[in-house]
C-alpha cells in the first residue's frame, strides 16, 4: 500500500501560542497530497516536515475564518515561486468565493502555477479522485463551512493460496482483479473465488462546527478522523453558542460513528495543559486517541478486515 | 530617555527558512510601537517577544510583495480579537490600496479595532508624530516601494552646573526649555546659556531597493539603519536586476551616510551561513554592525553628542 498519513502543521484555534501554530494539515494518500485549512504560517511549518509545496496536489478549505485560510496567499504564491508544474485543485465553500479571490491575489506576485478552482456548491458534493471520492458535507458554524471526507472504494484482497491452487500468477492476477473473472482452459474463475472483500479506507476532516448531521455523515466509519475540539465540557454552553465542539462531544461522535483513530485538534489557548483534552475524550472513546501536537505525523490505520459473512 | 529599540520578528526574504521567519520588525520609540513590514507569521513571532498586538500604535508597509505584508490580515484581525481600544495608523504605498483592501478584509471577522488608514501619496511625505517626524521616501523596486525614516527634533541637553549657578531648579527648568528663556530678578537667562544642543535620534528602515537617491535620503546620519541585504556581491548583477542590495552596497551606503549602528536583514535563503554577510559588510563599514537574527532586540545607540562649535 502507498503511504497514507496525516502531517500536522498546526493545532491552535483562533490565536496561536508559542507551542501551537495556526491550523494546517497535510494528508498524503497515494498520489494525492492534500493541504487542509492552511492557517497563517503553514508555508514555514512545512519546512519542518518532509512535505514541500511542490508535493501538493490539492487544497481544501473548510471556511473563511482567518485561522483556517490565512496561509493560503503564502502557499499559493509559493507554488508559483517554486514553479510547480502540475495543476493544484482548490476547494472551498462557494459562498466564500470573494474571500478566496482576495486571498489568491492578496499581493503582487508573478503567477506561474495553475490552480484548478473548484468551489463546493452544495452539501454532499463529491469529487472523483483517482484514489477515491472526496465528499464535502455542510457543518454548523456562523459562516458557510464544509467538512471533507475521503473514501477509498471497497476492493478485494487476493488470497495467494487460492491463486496458486488455480495456477494464476503474474499479469493474470491484475486482469482477474480488473475484469472480475478469468477463463482458464474453458473454466471460469471469478474474483470472489480467490479473494475476500477489502474495505476501502476512510479519512474525515471536521473543523469548526456544532453537533449536526453533516458531522456524523463525515465521521461514519472513518479509519482516521481529524476533528476540532476547541473547548472542554466546562465550556459546553459557550461552544454551542459559537459553533464549536468540546472534547467530550468529539469523542462521543467518534464512538457513535465507529471511528478507529481519533485526532483531536484546534485547541483554545485557554487550556494550557493538553492532557485535559485527552482525559475528557478518553471517558467517551475507547479507540486510538491522539491529542495533536504541531509537526507530528499520524498514520492511517491498516485497512479493516472484512467481517465474516 | 524612554525605551527605544528594535525587535526583530523575522529576517528571511522571499522564502522563509527553518531559522528565519518572513520579515517583521517592531520599533519601540517612546509612546509609539511601530510594526514594519509584517510578513506571514508575524502574529506568532510576537508571542516570542515582549511586544503584544495590543501595544501596536502604527503599521508601516514598504510595498505589497508577500514577504512584506502577508502578516497584515492576521495582525489586523488580532487587533480586533484583542479589543485594542486605541486607533492604529497604517501607512503603505497609495498605489497598493487595492492590495491593502484585500488584506484588510481577507476573511470574515468581527471588526472592533479602529484603523487610521493613511497611505503614502508622494515621495517625501511626512507624518507628524508626538515623538518626531515619520518620513517616507521612494525606493527603487519593480513595484511602488517606500522606505521610512523617523527623526526626533533636535533638542537641548541642560547642564546641571550651569542651572545651579543661576539658581534655576524645579518647574522653572521645564519653563526654560519650553519658552526658551527665563526672567530672573530682571535678568534674562536664555536656554542656550545653560544647555548644549542635543541632536535628535534618527531611525531608518530600508527594504527592497536598488541603489537610489531615496535610499541615501533615508540613511543620512541614521543612528540605527535597518536595511535589506538580500544578496552578496557575487550576485550583484542579479541584485541590480531584481531591485535589491548586496551586503557590500548596504555597508557602503551606511558609511557614506554616517550611520552609527547598521542592521542587515532580509537574507536570501541561498546563503546558509550568515557570517558571509558580516564579513562582506565589515570590509565597507567601520561602525556597529549587526547581521540580524529572528527574535533579537537591538537598542537605539545613545544620542550623538553635539560637536563643539
Amino acid at each position: 500500500m502507498s503511504m497514507r498519513e496525516l502531517v500536522v502543521l498546526g493545532t491552535a484555534s483562533q490565536a496561536p501560542t508559542r507551542q501551537r501554530n495556526h491550523n494546517g494539515y497535510v494528508l498524503r494518500w497515494d498520489d494525492e497530497v492534500i493541504l487542509f485549512d492552511p492557517g497563517e504560517g503553514s508555508q514555514r511549518q512545512l519546512l519542518h516536515t518532509t512535505v514541500t509545496a511542490t508535493d501538493l496536489t490539492r487544497i481544501c478549505v473548510t471556511h473563511f475564518h482567518g485561522d483556517h485560510c490565512l496561509g493560503l496567499p503564502g502557499t499559493i504564491q509559493r507554488l508559483s515561486l517554486d514553479r510547480v508544474a502540475h495543476p493544484v485543485a482548490v476547494h472551498f465553500p462557494a459562498g466564500g468565493a470573494e474571500y478566496f479571490a482576495r486571498l489568491r491575489y492578496a499581493t503582487s506576485f508573478y503567477e506561474t502555477a495553475e490552480l484548478r478552482v473548484e468551489p463546493i456548491e452544495a452539501d454532499g458534493q463529491r469529487i472523483a479522485l483517482s484514489c477515491g471520492t472526496l465528499e464535502a458535507r455542510r457543518l454548523r458554524h456562523p459562516i458557510e463551512t464544509y467538512g471533507y471526507r475521503l473514501v477509498e472504494p471497497d476492493g478485494h484482497r487476493m488470497l495467494p493460496e487460492k491463486l496458486a491452487a488455480y495456477g494464476i500468477a503474474g499479469p493474470a492476477v491484475g486482469e482477474l482483479i480488473r475484469v472480475g473473472h478469468l477463463d482458464l482452459d474453458g473454466r471460469r474463475v471469478t474474483r470472489d473465488k480467490v479473494s475476500v472483500p477489502r474495505p476501502g479506507q476512510r479519512f474525515a476532516f471536521v473543523m469548526d462546527t456544532g453537533l449536526c448531521d453533516g458531522l456524523y455523515a463525515l465521521a461514519e466509519h472513518a479509519d482516521l478522523l481529524v476533528i476540532e475540539s476547541t473547548f472542554l465540557e466546562s465550556e459546553a454552553a459557550l461552544a454551542a453558542e459559537v459553533g464549536h465542539l468540546t472534547a467530550a462531544q468529539a469523542a462521543r461522535v467518534a464512538t457513535e460513528s465507529g471511528v478507529r483513530r481519533l485526532v483531536l485538534t484546534h485547541f483554545s489557548q485557554r487550556y494550557p495543559d493538553p492532557r485535559r483534552f485527552h482525559d475528557e475524550a478518553r471517558a467517551h472513546f475507547d479507540g486510538e486517541l491522539i491529542v495533536a501536537e504541531d509537526l507530528t505525523t499520524v498514520q492511517l490505520p491498516p485497512r479493516r478486515v472484512a467481517s465474516a459473512e
